[in-house]
């Protein structure tokens, strides 16, 4: 790779792999900028820029080779690598993420779920038995848990985030509303559901106003 | 406002509104591109390129005034403006995105629940009683629906987003693992859970090769 790529072509990254994967279940081989711009909403020169932060794997005249931009784009999101995670908080974003099933697929094996509610432990999940917070620490220092998926109430968030960080999970996928902030080298990906409802409401509102 | 903004700025604004509003209720006043950016995390260049595009309301020396830029970005999300919303899909995506609180706050009522099964259907969440999706139409067309939030298995979601587009809804929030594709006006965000987690994976394996 060389050079730093900025985090927000990163962000558009899995987008393009499931165009491209889309494309080739089609049995397509290669694409314009042009048409997978047409595909994608995203302007043209937008795709030329974002693909030669990669080397640029476009050919005047050919387009793209559809099948070389997967993998390459596949290795640089480390889709060859497999992380492990444990669920946090079996509420119900909890057990829907435990359930989707395309995780897996992208490389992601859950492996544990943890609450604190006794009228939880114990009951199965997609096939894992929830565990007691106490069994956490054991747990995850055993396995060597890689990303701890946190479906917690905000009020316990930075409680919970210190102590997976402090027991070596190398990243937090934080689902509570509110953001953290941890000191130290432990990843953090905040989700803000909101935020997508917004984009949806703006684009509402603009297609009003255009009068269409 | 005048000039297009880009859907790459709009998708970042929900971001601006929320740092910007937890720096009003810190009571703090004004704030630089820099300060912004170290906050955000997002280059102060960026920042400023931005936020340009609603008029530029930094001042030289000064910084942004918070509680302007708050206003005026939430005027562009359209935040001054109610959506009514219905879940379809009474699963545990759909009780989680109920019981979220956010989205209230955001300006998006829920009006609204319905399933197909019988287990679910007469069942309380949040208040309001899940229907069956016979009442499906009758009830969008009487409450005038805008958003139709959809939290159904990827095999049924063609059909009844064609259902609810035909029923004059104005945007679609597909929580399916299938992107929509739909022909006509209805405005369609797909929500992609495993992008975010595949970013998460990038960044850890990334601060592994730096060996921090």
């Amino acid at each position: 790779m060389g050079k730093k790529v900025s985090i927000a072509v990163i962000r558009r990254l899995p987008r393009y792999y499931r165009y491209l994967s889309d494309l080739l279940k089609a049995d397509i081989k290669r694409i314009s900028s042009k048409e997978l711009s047409e595909r994608m909403g995203i302007t043209a020169s937008q795709i030329r820029q974002d693909l030669i932060c990669f080397g640029g794997f476009g050919q005047q005249g050919y387009g793209y080779n559809i099948e070389t931009l997967y993998s390459e784009i596949g290795k640089i999101l480390g889709v060859d690598r497999r992380f492990t995670t444990v669920i946090i908080g079996a509420g119900n974003m909890g057990n829907a993420l435990a359930n989707y099933g395309n995780f897996k697929k992208r490389g992601y094996d859950l492996i544990g779920i943890f609450d604190i509610s006794p009228d939880r432990v114990g009951k199965v999940i997609n096939g894992l038995e929830i565990m007691h917070m106490d069994k956490l620490d054991d747990f995850i220092k055993k396995n060597k848990v890689d990303i701890a998926i946190l479906t917690i109430p905000s009020q316990n968030i930075s409680e919970v985030a210190e102590r997976v960080a402090k027991l070596g999970v190398k990243g937090i996928w934080n689902f509570s509303p509110q953001d953290l902030h941890l000191s130290g080298n432990v990843i953090v990906e905040n989700v803000h559901l909101s935020d997508g409802l917004m984009v949806l409401g703006y684009r509402i509102r603009e297609s009003e106003l255009k009068g269409v």
